[in-house]
């Protein structure tokens, strides 16, 4: 097993800015992918059109020919949402598929420093660059449907009415991303400024820096109008607790530098 | 004043699905993207490219003409963060600017139902669509400047070293994005369920349904290792605060119908 295994650099993927924060890694990027609730996914211009379209979808990294795949192997983004007839056309049409791109960003915190200029967020983004396809068999449709499932509440999937009917199964639209390129960046740390602001006393003096943490917090769950258990079922409330701490630390952890 | 204003429905703005979602009116499309910490701005592919550029940005609504402007009137997009210079060039050479599709997403909840297809988010989604132009007057580059300081932290401008001097100017560049068209979706509310599971007892009795409510949190500010002022301003104290109650608020209430 090859480790560390990373995204070809090519022309449209390689970082020109803080590329000391960028990326290549596959483990990195596979992660703040699967750890974003919503992505953005944008598309080329239809016919008679300047604006590429974007839409916010669910996606998930996943592997239907070796499922036991770990994040840092190649693998495929499982994408659900709404996609309008001509996109879904002509993802089905081409042979390649849909050329789509992939945006995931988490911020975990404001970054505060003395002058407006060198203010920053600690962040993760990821972008993904790929061919988009249908999922046309039900085999793979269950497999991705099951994984973007347990991407909402982990062990999701087992504690609903499963397997979905053959309407549901019609009805669901899978596209798979065949991945060609890759990135991320991740900034962490407090604020750089600049030495002729911080020599300066009446500047280090009236003006506060560090940082705020960021994180994505969950609620104790609500139980809707026809529930009928009465506890919170214990997967949930430890995926609630688990995830709670995993996003504060992450925001915690990225005050200080890497 | 002409109150409910509305971005006109175009081919690429106009939602087919789920339509009793979506929403055209100027001040709950402004406010997604005023609240959302981080856009992703698509831009068409470049030569021999097929995939969409994407990046995320800072991005705010402003009108430098107006700057009594409120969110319900129309507006300009004004964006912050790395653009290739081949963007750039585009955006400055060409007549109506570089055409670009910006996005935001604010997720409210996990909505679990009894199925996994019943599953949903509830959230606030806005999509723009215009044609960006780098800001060249140091007085609307000031005002933008100031207007996506204070996005991150309410009041932080007039707390810091300002104005910027004449290098930090020159090496900040803006885009002012002319806004054609952009839509809306909102997502409130509790499961839906279909009749023939909700009258199966073995599912109804099996399966917990109801809503995470989802939030940005911000911790308790951390100060950086030159920082010298020993009480967190007040200012920064309550938009932590505020924020923070405004985000929980926000969650809470989206469990409920609207």
């Amino acid at each position: 097993m090859v480790r560390n295994l990373e995204y070809p650099k090519k022309a449209q993927n390689t970082l020109k800015r803080y590329n000391n924060r960028g990326t290549y890694d596959l483990e990195a990027i596979h992660s703040i992918i699967n750890t974003t609730s919503v992505l953005h996914v944008s598309f080329p211009p239809g016919p008679d059109q300047p604006f590429p379209a974007i839409l916010p979808m669910i996606g998930v990294m996943g592997s239907f020919d070796y499922p036991s795949a770990s994040l840092d192997e190649p693998l495929d983004c499982y994408l659900h949402g709404y996609v309008s007839s001509r996109l879904m056309r002509i993802a089905r049409d081409s042979a390649e598929g849909l050329p789509v791109s992939l945006a995931a960003t988490k911020v975990d915190g404001l970054v505060l420093a003395l002058t407006p200029n060198s203010h920053s967020y600690n962040y993760r983004s990821a972008v993904l660059q790929g061919y988009a396809k249908p999922v046309d068999t039900d085999e793979e449709k269950l497999y991705a449907m099951e994984l973007i499932t347990n991407k909402v509440v982990a062990n999701r999937w087992e504690n609903t009415r499963v397997p979905p009917d053959n309407v549901e199964m019609t009805s669901t639209t899978i596209l798979r991303v065949k991945i060609e390129t890759g990135s991320g960046k991740i900034r962490q740390g407090g604020p750089h400024d600049e030495a002729k602001d911080e020599n300066r006393d009446e500047i280090t003096e009236k003006v506060w820096t560090g940082v705020v943490p960021v994180y994505e917090a969950f609620e104790a769950p609500v139980p809707s109008e026809t529930n009928k258990i009465k506890e919170v079922p214990a997967y949930l409330t430890s995926y609630v607790a688990e995830t709670n701490k995993g996003n504060r630390d992450k925001a915690l952890n990225a005050v200080n530098e890497p």
